[in-house]
């Protein structure tokens, strides 16, 4: 079965379809900036649990991913569109308004004003789409296409914490846990996503949504370079020790997704004189178009494009 | 319990949302154009059935909608994100690949390009979120605000067409008729909408999609006016005779919805001098602010806002 991303491909080629394949479209706004846009779909019981979302960290989860694709490209987010498809029950409580304030504060800190959307009924399953609009200067975005052989790995913060507090939630635990928190309340990279656009730093970028497998592979292929990930240098989540054996955190690490961190490609020398704080490199893009592999304890693998997908 | 417009006026008030509920959202681009961008939200079984909605008419409908949106600002649309909620057993299929090419087909029509999205799993029902941006010439947007009493009252071609159409579908009947292609193939009347644009005729303007009773109240509500419309005067759908009693089709043409034609008002003696076809007037804008009604065999009976609702 074809998944997701074979899809879009193919209809990126049958339909000459050059706007679609980045974190955001970039598209005309004026003379000195350029327009982006992306929407992502969350619906219930596939990519949310209502037995572990409470409204608020929904409305919190529901903004953040789409500003962690508006960071992806170096941008500023700006404006956003919230359309949701609700069951009576849902509609009866006060679960819309108390996700919308939650929503309205983290939009807040983003400097995001709602400016419309739509309100659906749906038999069951809540579905949420969220559309995001922000602002880049012209020609700055930051592409997926840009890496070139020679360009450093790079990764913010930590990965595997967001899928570590999954697995957490699913076993059934529902005390506080700073896991259980990088899952349900990601926070968007956009102030690094920025500095590294305004000092030219990154040559291709991409948020952590899918896992660094999958994400690295989009990078890849779009800039039609491969890579070598280090797996000792992958900055694993400090806490997940407490919950996993060493094999299933590397594995969160590497196909977990979901810890909305920037991974992006810099030139080394010129990345390592601009001194930004908490980023690692992991590894190196390579000649070797569409190869993504990862050297363990002196062996090398293949990484391919392990990760979430919906098909 | 509150109805969707309710629960919007009240979050629109809450945290002063002021970009939140015309047709479109306004917002800065450059120096010579304003951005438009609207949000529909279609579920499965709830605003569509596929017992009658193949992947093609569906795609034309998701599109049409939200360009019908664009129309009723003036606007023209240029862009559109198309996010999907599918099930596995329909993305086995070759749905969506029949339902793009519909799409792609109505969006060429109207010079639109798609420029991103999202797809998701979903265990069920289908669900689509269309997103349309477009542009209108700065300040020149065409809000519900607008009308002011002694403005006339007119709707372009004809109405009740859609709801006739939805009632023989639900029926069974499946043999195309004019009717049943009125409410699965609406046409966005973009051509009359900028027109009345460009030649500063309308005062107000929405696209009738919940029913005339409904949309002609966001009007009035918006406006700070009244309303009143002759029954003898709203154009019903000329097949609309053949299956449906005269109360039923007076009944449809006001309350039935999804005929996206444009409701909008203006100057009676500026709009006649301008001839524009396909257009009639209905009624006159009071200044009885909140109230709407409708005068039919002499009689005048208050038209509220009847028409559809999610909630």
């Amino acid at each position: 079965m074809r998944n997701e991303f074979e899809f879009i491909n193919n209809m990126k080629s049958l339909y000459s379809l050059d706007l679609v394949g980045d974190d955001c479209a970039v598209l005309p706004q004026n003379s000195t900036h350029d327009l982006l846009i992306t929407s992502d779909m969350l619906v219930e019981d596939v990519d949310f649990s209502l037995k572990w979302t409470d409204p608020e960290t929904l409305g919190h989860k529901a903004l953040a991913v789409s500003l962690s694709d508006i960071a992806a490209m170096g941008g500023s987010p700006e404006f956003a569109l919230l359309s949701i498809a609700v069951s009576e029950k849902l509609w009866k409580t006060d679960f819309l308004d108390r996700f919308y304030q939650s929503w309205h504060s983290i939009a807040q800190n983003y400097g995001v004003e709602l400016a419309g959307g739509d309100i659906s009924r749906v038999p069951d399953r809540l579905v949420i789409d969220s559309t995001v609009l922000g602002s880049v200067p012209k020609g700055r975005a930051i592409w997926r296409s840009g890496a070139r052989p020679g360009d450093g790995i790079y990764v913010s913060g930590s990965l595997g914490g967001a899928a570590a507090g999954l697995a957490i939630l699913e076993k059934g635990d529902r005390e506080p846990h700073e896991l259980i928190e990088k899952q349900l309340k990601p926070t968007p990279q956009i102030s690094l996503g920025k500095q590294l656009q305004q000092f030219h730093l990154a040559t291709a970028m991409i948020d952590v949504s899918d896992g660094l497998g999958s994400d690295l592979s989009h990078i890849c292929e779009s800039s039609g370079v491969g890579a070598i990930i280090r797996a000792e240098r992958v900055p694993i989540h400090p806490s997940i020790r407490s919950v996993a054996s060493i094999d299933e955190e590397l594995q969160w690490a590497l196909s977990g997704g979901e810890d909305f961190e920037l991974l992006f490609t810099a030139d080394p020398d010129h990345f390592a004189a601009a001194s930004i704080k908490n980023v690692t490199q992991i590894g190196e893009i390579t000649g070797e178009r569409g190869r993504v592999d990862i050297e363990a304890d002196g062996q090398m693998q293949s990484l391919g494009s392990i990760g979430f997908r919906h098909f």
